[in-house]
């Protein structure tokens, strides 16, 4: 089940530059900031309120979210929904014939499971399913 | 103050085609359905748990959504954070200097007044900020 919003998304080419225009214009810091180097991006998420917005920017050129910012520009990049189970929405989504990036949940951030849509799916918007729930 | 997530919209050119696509994907139904005649969309409202997501389509090329699709694609196309006065939240980014689209809120949908930051403020991101208060 899906349960709401967990974070939204947006690519920047120059992540300190985003941090400051973020910063400033909603008089918030940076929560948090790290590299994933799994998807070649590093990762500064601002908190406004209860929304996590985080600004993704890719540390190579193979990075998916290079080649999203030379296709699209700096942009909205994906939301993520928080559901009771990612394995359990990507299953049910498979059998459905949805089309999946992933259809095995994976590791994400702090113990979370993962998976994307393919953004086949929803008319070219890219979707991510998230669980926080311990195994 | 930014209290959190209002809703998060999508542009798409076919309501009809993208209502079918995200109700299909998620297995809900559609919450809400109108035409705004203001700023030239219909919208469909889709409900993901507590997110509320918005389709938004063109009913004229003068729709300044029909220019992002032109531009951009169907996309994510902005997001609304909630907060506990728009114009409190315009009139300090006015005074810091963020460049915004309203200076004064307007009126939004079931009595809410609603005000958008100008793209340029967040390196191409348009945000609206939306409160949902009685005078």
């Amino acid at each position: 089940m899906i349960k709401g919003l967990d974070h939204i998304a947006v690519a920047v080419s120059d992540l300190d530059a985003a941090v400051k225009l973020w910063t400033e214009t909603f008089q918030v810091a940076v929560s948090h900031r790290e590299i994933i180097q799994d998807q070649l991006v590093e990762v500064a998420m601002i908190k406004l309120g209860s929304l996590h917005v985080e600004l993704i920017s890719p540390i190579s050129s193979d990075s998916p979210v290079a080649k999203f910012i030379e296709k699209r520009g700096e942009a909205l990049h994906h939301f993520a929904v928080a559901s009771e189970s990612t394995q359990d929405e990507l299953d049910r989504m498979k059998q459905s014939g949805i089309p999946l990036i992933d259809e095995m949940a994976r590791a994400g951030a702090k113990g979370s499971r993962i998976g994307f849509i393919h953004p086949q799916a929803l008319g070219g918007v890219l979707v991510e399913i998230v669980d926080h729930q311990k195994e």
